[in-house]
């Protein structure tokens, strides 16, 4: 820090949505249904990820869906092509999702049915972090090419959720991306999370990440 | 669109700092320093792209970095290391760089005297699009393992690049990326955007980049 001059930019954030928050992660405990919020860059895998997990689950966990994106219904698209019940919440602009528009999800997905919701936020590994959507569990994915350096960047999101995936591993011959550096960034910013290195394009890693899954959900079922 | 039903969530965003962003074009233009704002997902390459710019156009063009991060300094620490003089804005939570943001950078590096002042922008696709920083140029990274569909789902900051540099092409063997696809796509959303594919890795492309952006510099200084 010799060489660099250092500004800090003071800019208040407007957010206070932490009471529909509660509201939304109320009714869903009251309904026995897990919502789980799926963060990342745009480009992690978040669809793919959904796609994977859908499959895994089948037969065992009634998964529903809420995607949302700027602009844009390819994703809700690509789920609902697989039978999954979907719902496209469009933010027309906007970098996360609050929980208000989350309820709108809710609603229109009749979430009783449901055992599983997981969210799609927008691509961003800045503002999903500080809106609380209602979700009982935050995930995020960070993928490979992306670098080992993010914990360093965006050290919100990797605080406040309770598992990383590690997307794309296939790709780690290529790169210089660094396992244990990486592990040991996240890890000083959250030693609870739980890190499940994974591959959705050759499967490698899913079954851990179903396996913690699948007993969540059943632990919200019963609990 | 016959199986995905569709919330239109609507949000205000405020935004009005276009006249400030007038003020820094103007008194840039007048001090011929040219203002570029580089923005992309977290880790598509910003930081490598200036360092290898860098390189390329010393001794022709006189360069300074502003560097704008949530948190860290380590991408102002990596860039002065190569003797590039560099300012870190740290937003403090903001996703992106307003041009009263923008300003307490130029004045910190005293902009009359450099030829080219590149920012890079927060690590996001969606907020920095929406606010002019003052730049006389935008230009926007996609790395190709983010995907070719992203012009689908973030078209606005394609809609207002003037240059698109798609990095990392050495991980295309791995990978599905279609560059026709993505030509098409951001050429429907842009017709006007150059498009230059590079590899901050192996270098391939950058002759192209640096090309087009020297020149742009010398037609700024001398017009």
């Amino acid at each position: 820090m010799e060489d660099v001059r250092l500004i800090e930019v003071k800019e208040e954030i407007l957010a206070d949505n932490i009471k529909v928050a509660a509201e939304v992660r109320q009714r869903l405990r009251d309904s026995k249904t897990m919502l789980l919020n799926l963060m990342s860059s745009p480009g992690s895998g978040k669809t793919s990820l959904i796609l994977r997990t859908a499959e895994e689950l089948k037969g065992s966990v009634r998964l529903g869906v809420i995607e949302a994106d700027i602009d844009s219904t390819v994703d809700a698209e690509k789920v609902a092509a697989r039978g999954i019940p979907a719902i496209q919440l469009r933010t027309g602009g906007f970098c996360h999702l609050d929980a208000t528009m989350v309820i709108q999800g809710v609603d229109a997905l009749a979430a009783s049915e449901f055992d599983l919701i997981i969210i799609e936020n927008v691509g961003n590994l800045v503002c999903p972090a500080e809106f609380d959507t209602g979700a009982h569990k935050n995930v995020m994915i960070l993928s490979v090419p992306e670098g080992d350096d993010k914990p360093l960047k965006y050290p919100l999101m990797f605080t406040i959720c309770d598992v990383l995936l590690v997307n794309k591993i296939d790709y780690l011959s290529l790169s210089d991306f660094n396992m244990v550096t990486l592990r040991k960034r996240v890890l000083a910013l959250n030693p609870k999370i739980r890190i499940i290195e994974v591959s959705c394009k050759t499967g490698e890693g899913i079954g851990d990440w179903t396996a913690w899954l699948k007993k969540e959900v059943d632990a919200f079922r019963t609990g």
